[in-house]
């Protein structure tokens, strides 16, 4: 297939073979990485601007690398400032930076729909690297990218999120993603963290995770944001560690072959604990070194260089 | 002509022979940056340091990346902190980052001549990218560049610096560039802010914006930096926007194809409409885009490559 | 020689022949700085992460330039935070940021030992660019590097460290290479500011700097962090000033050909004076210069790469 889009602004607009190709592209891009001189020119002379609305370290390295490792020139916009969140400046801040000459805007925004906005006033193309509990279409990729590469495949796979589904768009874009490629995606949480119309996604939903944690190929635990507890959202980090923490114990209930992520950084002893993170079944650290690969693509994807 | 300068300090020290020698071959680096690789090898190897001792995320980044289009490696070094501001220790700062071999000094400084002092101990060529209220040469450069552009010469042109003329280095580096190249130049504002000597460059004063706006080919309107207003050196927001704000009410006793330019980040509501900055007569953008080709042609001249 | 390491943590680890190696290397690599083009390919493709839980402006620019220069990718991870100060969190974090496929990590830490418990947990090359009160290795071979230049030789010269030695990892890198390439060693400072056993590392300890002075061929001055005084380790600043500080006075008691270092930043007025610091003696700025030198010749050398 072509690629024909210019943004890559979510999952839930992606079709099935879009989301295809960019994992083919990847898996083409992650050979580079393996190579002594990790180079493409593929996107020489071209400018990615990181526009970061929210502070996201490892994203923006991530993204930083990868346009890097395409050859393109970088330049990082950082702002956590009260005045640059309200809708006008932060317009008016990006088309600044566009009328620079940047090629692809990769934005990252507490607001949800941000890049959709920007996409409507620039002409560079965008990425969204993260918009509020919306989306975050490159983690979902990479995501789903470590499953079928760990498992062979998507269709048929039985995966599981755990945790704060509410506010995280690491949940929805993976739901998107996975169930247009033909998984079955269940959600497990405190009731207070799950939101009321997540079924219709066509996702199951559970309560309690020692039950149900047998049935699952893949389990993705999402981080607990910590300042959520202060919202009363759950009881305690104590708590919640009992219930929904994966540790050696609750593992024997899991199949032995099992994949265990998290979108990182991982709470150790909260979401996970350390024999688990740095045990067989993590892949933690691949979804790591994938998200390298897959950003690579959707770089050089929404560039429309062929 | 050929050029002999090591440094871009002021654009009262420039000929207008040199000022329209940096206007051409920032012509010729605009054509760069369409291109489809937008690069060129004219720097390559060479180091381009952004020492910015008041913080300025757009002017740094406009270097920068004019810095990367010639191929240059850049490094940043941004300090805000009030130890580095003292004389002594900015001048230590600067000859150290120099020792590591840099070839340009992009230098941001709140104390005015802070640049020359820097030209006069390092080795190293040193362009002003603004000195407190002094000036910003390459700011007055590509606002000259963008006026040459749009009416197809300077010379004869009527041009308006709106607002807060006394703080302005902007104004400062337009005015000594305008002159040069035979334009006339008026200033309006509130008389609190309009320094009592400016009438000594050759510049003409007003108080009444409305009386004299239909008479102006190019009108530039400075920011208003909001912390004046408890200095008392204006009554109100409101009343300045009233006074002094081009909106589409006041743009009708303008010109029809009166130039609007502004340096940015604008104030909307205060110095400027939105129906006035996104419309027709506003240049603003690209402003911004030619910064990047003049900063290019500064970087490109100073460097004494051929 | 061919070099083995692929870390480089400690010169209490280096051989006598590996220092040389390393010097002998930086040798090479300066004379690239003296290039109009200042690059060479060396580790095209490479990724460089400076990772610096301790913010160190300089020696970051300085590794930074280094890998520019060897035309690596780099990537900079800057956290004072306290989050990430705790261990476990440092591992994550340094994890993560390898699984993105960086090749070197250059490691800052408040941590003596850091850098070595980096090597042992991940595949990357690790280098220290200062951990705690422990090492500095590359400051001491750039000032070793300086001495050898400056004096022909560091066989046989007396080298003399003034002021907080017990703070000072550059005093203890420094120490470990000049005893293996056969200098001889004292310190002198405040009794309160010199360790018990620095004995035992075959350096002799003086109390009074004016009775020594003149037996020394490299003064060495260390940078006073000025929160000591509040931990009342030496009573007032003008108290240190008066007996150790080097002044124009103070050094006409020296050798005439009396070699003035200086790690930086100066503090002038307090270490040394103005006049010392700018004089004929003083080699601070050639210090500077030579570290990148180093620098160039340790990221080399420790990539494996030939």
């Amino acid at each position: 297939m072509s690629w024909h889009r210019k943004h890559l602004l979510t999952l839930e607009d992606l079709t099935r073979e879009e989301i295809l190709h960019v994992l083919d592209t990847a898996e083409s891009f992650k050979e580079v990485s393996t190579r002594s001189i990790k180079k493409v020119p593929a996107l020489r002379g071209k400018v990615v601007a990181n526009l970061f609305f929210e502070p996201s370290t490892r994203t923006r390295i991530s993204f930083g690398l990868a346009a890097k490792r395409l050859s393109a020139d970088t330049i990082d916009f950082v702002s956590a400032g009260s005045s640059t969140v309200k809708g006008e400046t932060f317009k008016d801040t990006s088309k600044n930076i566009e009328a620079m000459g940047i090629d692809i805007a990769v934005l990252r925004h507490t607001a949800p729909g941000a890049p959709k906005m920007l996409s409507e006033c620039i002409d560079a193309r965008v990425v969204n690297a993260g918009d509020g509990p919306h989306e975050h279409p490159t983690q979902g990729l990479l995501d789903i990218f470590t499953i079928r590469e760990e498992k062979g495949k998507v269709e048929g796979l039985n995966v599981l999120f755990v945790g704060d589904i509410t506010h995280s768009r690491v949940a929805r874009s993976n739901i998107w993603g996975l169930k247009k490629l033909g998984a079955s995606v269940g959600v497990v949480g405190p009731a207070t963290l799950i939101p009321k119309k997540i079924e219709e996604l066509g996702v199951k939903v559970y309560y309690d995770l020692d039950e149900v944690i047998g049935e699952f190929d893949v389990i993705n635990l999402l981080r607990i944001q910590l300042e959520r507890q202060r919202q009363n959202l759950f009881p305690s980090i104590r708590e919640y560690s009992r219930l929904f923490g994966i540790n050696g114990e609750r593992m024997k209930r899991a199949k032995p072959d099992v994949v265990i992520m998290h979108p990182g950084p991982i709470n150790r002893g909260v979401e996970i604990t350390p024999e688990v993170a740095d045990g067989a079944n993590s892949v933690i650290l691949k979804q790591v070194t994938n998200g390298l690969a897959v950003r690579m693509a959707v770089l050089y994807l929404v560039s429309g260089i062929k």
